[in-house]
């Protein structure tokens, strides 16, 4: 059973030293740092970073900082550093409890000149307390002398090259070390206080270095061959985001903090409690049922408990990709989880864009539009942070445009959605008459004026639009976008007919702010009826206008390849293919299910599952496709595809997990299992099953929340 | 006479704090560190820039990286941190002695708790052995109790937030501590070498923390009041640009190092070498004899005494301005004050050039011309590190496009001039056969294939460039640019008949390497003889085509103002104007300064003069402006433009002296003296001087080589 909870290795390899510490990440919602040694290795991409704690960079604009570094600990055999790059590694074993969130490693290490220990390191990231972060080292030497252990907190750091953190000051009384440090352009104060106690061992000096920007304590222990010596780090993190005075909080919090014993007890009880509502359980597929808990781990680690500012970013907490910019995966992706299983979190996370309407609106002002729309990539301010121009990969004279931020515009109808489903799920009404009605009424608002209509063809239309398969960029009417709109606009007026039973002073109120006249409603009316959409005869829905028209590739016919079509055939010569990087029409129809029938849905999963680069295209996709393979009854296909997906990191498929967590497929790797495996729906009576497991699955259960009731979901074949 | 060798400020003024630390830069030809605090400050840009240590960098693609930092020396009085931000700056003095390098700073600080003390730092980087660096700290109590004093060597650096270090090791003996750094990229390894030395005062304790990244040692010294404690702090710098060992090389020397006051003998007894044949005495001003000393100390401490494989930055070693690249800066405005005074330094940067012909043939190559195209930035590999695209000021969607690397084409002349002006003054015939004869031949290639043959005009044409005045860019037909050009292929001409009495085998050789056919040379003078040049039947030779045509501004109607003539008009605005931000046509008649009348010189100094941004243009301006009033006998005129040169940093004019120190600004002050109010000019028998000096002069003199023999020149009207 035990084993069902570990992800682990027993070798050390350099080769995958990112991948690694990407898979070994650990925290708490608050922060989390990824899985590199307390000692350090070289060329290692170690980081912390703390949500919300943005600063500017140059080309992306703003990106999470690498926080100050609270991990260092280095251990002394008679005077010798250990490091796995030095001496000899004898035996070597890492490992990740996933329903604790403990991260241990146990080596045994020889130093140059002959001195040999066995070393265990554990360490945690306080679910009880988010700002308690725990190290607990073991040394048993097979030496006599002496063993040194020395932690210090780390002020020097950067992202990739670069350093976001200046140094405030530092101080230390006889128990505790604080270092503070503030952004440079966004001016967070950051205040670590840290201290090491001795557990086991006979203590023969211990010392605190006052050195600037790495305050270290000291602990010189007696080796006695087959003795254990142990220490304790503790540090207390805070930020100005979190209080006033970070240095005090830091210190208070380190004085009143719990033992390393009770500190894990209470943290264990917490992750015991997230566990409980959040677990899925797989009997029969030991595989599966490992990598879906490490994908719930991922999702748990990086959700916001205390905090409504802040998003999860497309990589988490867990890496530097996407600088910790968030995407429409949260809001199709990830939220999913949390509306059905931890609703607080998935509240929180609406907060957020909810927070940031007067940015949507300044968006769409300054390009001509009415309403909300929301950016592509949002971190802090929630102004659009999608780099408008990178450097050329190779030729120095030139750059790359990425259009996202300007075209891929379908976000302001996922985060609608995304709202409606909350409240569809949750049946919180005083949300969503206070904030998600909002959210969905002024991106209507948004469609309805960012749509063109053509004289010609008596219709309106979305052009120069990048949809969810971004392998085709500046399109017109891409079935996606323009369905989402329709959606989002019919859905507006349905609730503003609900508010007025409900909330007729909101009603009152938001036709004041948002200029809901007649008139306007009426054009919206005119949008939902008339917008275009290419549907052939046969029920194939076209993706956008003059998808029929590219050029048909033969997938299997590549096999067996390593690379995405993209790499293989250039942007621009995919962008002539009918090669879709991943779902795209079938994201319409999963996500607007009732509306389509199961015909028109089986259609369009044998046209275009084969024109999807479903291996090396986007890693969004496999979870989609496994739901939609489950709606169309193939469920060997789905559960190739449900497995592609939980292996995404794991397994480093894409070879970028270094650059942290998949969220998006960590995230729909939850969907896969309960909308696709389980076959869940919501109905107006309740909810309902429709189970279509793989052969060998023995048990699928997992629980969810609906309108505030746990249900509880056993299928067994 | 003493006070004309000091620059020295008697209030610390936060406002100032990186022009002064740009003031107050001390160097030694293979390093420079800015004028920071050892204590540091908030906000400071403390930087220490090592000749040829370039790293990586997004967008400018390569930048001297700033190096771990050797000046860290903080003192605690009965444990309080001194820092100027904190308790009371009683009274306060730095100055900088010209005559020695030595920067020294006394103060009286009181703590927040009220202990007092006297304060007095001194440094100087050792030019007697250009890897040693030395701090002193003396500090007077006011008070019973403890000073500490602690000395420590930081990895922990950034460019203006670009992290280039990696830590590789540290370690410490008995009485050294020593750090290993590498570059991000370019792995560079650097290792600096400390220790900390009692000199005065009883030590209570010592100790060596050796704190990761920011290993320290610590003096606890018994505090009487009156009674001073001092301490030593010398490091030992090595990259493994000297040697492959630099952790050894720098212990090594660090142990064979000697004393504070031997050292600073060994040191003084340089700087007074330098000075001997550096010099410029000026009597009757000594505003402009401070100010003068001070631009030839910027130019001693940033020239490469013993390295050839490096060159001078446009902001010498002083500052992040323009990344440590070098531009013409070095071979129009610093060089002629070495081939003058240090031959040897001149050759060193002259040699830089040749070795990097391979990557300037690479560059005409790739842009489809032949020889060898310099790069208009210039770096570590010779290839050329111009940025093409910078970020916008204000507007995120919007890029900048930097043109000077693709038609700022006129350096290859000046370097060809450069390498023909050392030969011309030194008489080395030796290199001029081995090195120089091929600058010139090389990019007279280059200029024949580059020259456009207009059929319409039956002329020679250099179209799309820019000229020395870059208020106007993509011009056609620069007369600087066209007549340098000529002046290029004439002289390789010139040369080919040289060689081919003094060095047949030579000729042969590069006549093979460089395909110098009959048809090529006959090309070239064709080109020298059809090349366009227009000049009005007044004289007046037009800047560039349509030169005329643009609009012209009553600058004097424009004051009083306070910023260039660009930004008052816009890039584009100041484009459609006469208004040049530094002489070009009178640059060219300057340097080919034979080849004209002097009523040639007279009608264009007195139709450019007008035209020209003295104030607020380039700071490469007013030293040569200088120099060609002088030649119209516009002696106060000249004085004024002399002054202006002369006070560029040590008055900040253009607000950007934290930046670095205007590299072509200082070089120019030399020629301006001796070129422009000595008038001195080497003659086919010799040299002869034409004193024009400003009324209130009482003395000018200096010497120089010529030739090998020192010439001494000492005017008195």
């Amino acid at each position: 059973m035990d084993s069902l909870w570990q992800i682990s290795e027993s070798t050390f390899e350099k080769t995958t030293l990112h991948h690694k510490e990407t898979i070994f990440t650990i925290g708490n919602g608050y922060l989390a740092t990824r899985g590199a040694f307390e000692e350090g290795f070289p060329g290692d991409h170690r980081a912390t970073f703390i949500h919300g704690v943005f600063d500017y960079v140059p080309i992306s604009l703003t990106e999470l900082a690498n926080a100050p570094d609270w991990l260092p600990l280095t251990v002394l055999l008679n005077g010798e550093r250990f490091s796995l790059d030095s001496g000899q590694v004898e035996s070597y074993e890492r490992s990740l409890d996933l329903h604790t969130g403990l991260l241990k490693r146990s080596l045994r290490w020889r130093s140059p000149s002959g001195f040999s220990a066995q070393i265990n390191f554990q360490r945690f990231t306080s679910l009880a307390d988010e700002h308690l972060l725990y190290i607990r080292c073991e040394v048993i030497p097979a030496f006599d002398g002496n063993i040194e252990i020395r932690a210090n907190l780390n002020g020097c750091t950067d992202n990739e090259g670069y350093a976001h953190w200046q140094w405030i000051s530092q101080f230390s009384n006889e128990t505790a070390t604080c270092l503070r440090s503030q952004t440079r352009k966004s001016h967070i104060e950051l205040a670590a206080a840290m201290q090491l106690k001795a557990e086991t061992g006979e203590v023969l000096e211990s010392a605190a270095w006052d050195a600037e920007n790495s305050p270290t304590r000291c602990l010189r222990m007696r080796a006695i061959p087959g003795k254990p010596v142990c220490a304790i780090k503790t540090v207390a993190i805070f930020t100005s985001r979190d209080t006033s005075n970070p240095a005090q909080a830091s210190v208070d919090c380190l004085r009143q903090a719990p033992g390393w014993m009770a500190a894990f007890q209470d943290h264990s009880a917490c992750w015991a409690d997230e566990w409980e509502r959040s677990d899925i359980i797989i009997e029969g597929d030991d595989e599966a049922q490992i990598a879906i808990r490490f994908n719930l781990f991922q999702m748990l680690i990086a959700a916001p408990r205390h905090d409504d500012r802040v998003n999860i970013g497309a990589k988490t907490l867990s890496g530097f990709g996407y600088r910790g910019h968030s995407f429409w995966d949260t809001e199709i992706f990830m939220l999913p989880l949390f509306i059905y299983t931890a609703p607080e979190i998935a509240r929180n996370l609406l907060n957020y864009r909810y927070q940031r309407l007067p940015q949507a609106r300044q968006k769409a002002l300054s390009n001509g539009y009415e309403g909300a729309q929301f950016p592509w990539e949002s971190a802090d301010t929630g102004e659009e942070v999608t780099p408008t121009w990178i450097p050329h990969f190779t030729e120095r004279n030139k750059l790359v445009r990425i259009w996202t931020g300007d075209i891929e515009i379908h976000i302001s109808a996922d985060i609608a959605y995304a709202a409606w489903q909350y409240w569809h799920v949750t049946g919180d009404d005083a949300w969503f008459i206070e904030k998600g009605a909002e959210l969905i009424l002024d991106t209507a608002k948004f469609w309805a004026s960012r749509a063109e209509w053509d004289e010609e063809h008596l219709r309106y239309e979305y052009n120069d639009v990048i949809g969810p398969d971004e392998n085709h960029d500046h399109v017109d009417n891409n079935a996606y976008t323009n369905r989402m709109a329709q959606w989002n606009l019919q859905t507006a007026l349905e609730i503003l007919e609900w508010l007025k039973e409900r909330a007729p002073e909101k009603v009152t109120d938001l036709t004041r702010r948002l200029d809901l006249t007649p008139l306007r409603l009426a054009k919206w009316q005119d949008v939902i009826k008339k917008i275009y959409m290419h549907v052939e005869p046969d029920g194939v829905i076209e993706q956008f206008e003059g998808y029929f028209q590219r050029k048909y590739v033969d997938l299997a016919a590549l096999e067996p390849r390593d690379r995405a079509v993209q790499v293989i055939y250039g942007i621009e010569g995919a962008a002539e293919t009918q090669v879709i990087k991943q779902p795209d029409v079938l994201m319409m129809q999963y996500l607007l299910h009732d509306h389509y029938s199961s015909e028109s849905i089986r259609v369009n999963y044998e046209y275009y599952t084969p024109r999807t680069d479903h291996t090396y295209g986007s890693s969004l996709g496999p979870s989609i496709q496994a739901i939609m393979a489950c709606e169309v009854g193939k469920v060997e296909d789905a559960y190739e595809h449900f497995i592609r997906a939980v292996r995404a990191d794991l397994r480093d498929v894409r070879g970028n997990a270094g650059d942290g967590i998949h969220a998006a497929s960590a995230g729909g790797t939850w969907q896969a299992v309960v909308f696709g495996f389980a076959g869940l729906r919501i109905t107006s009576q309740g909810w309902k099953i429709n189970p279509r497991l793989p052969k060998h699955w023995r048990r699928l259960a997992f629980t969810f929340i609906q309108h505030g009731q746990v249900q509880v979901v056993d299928i067994k074949p």
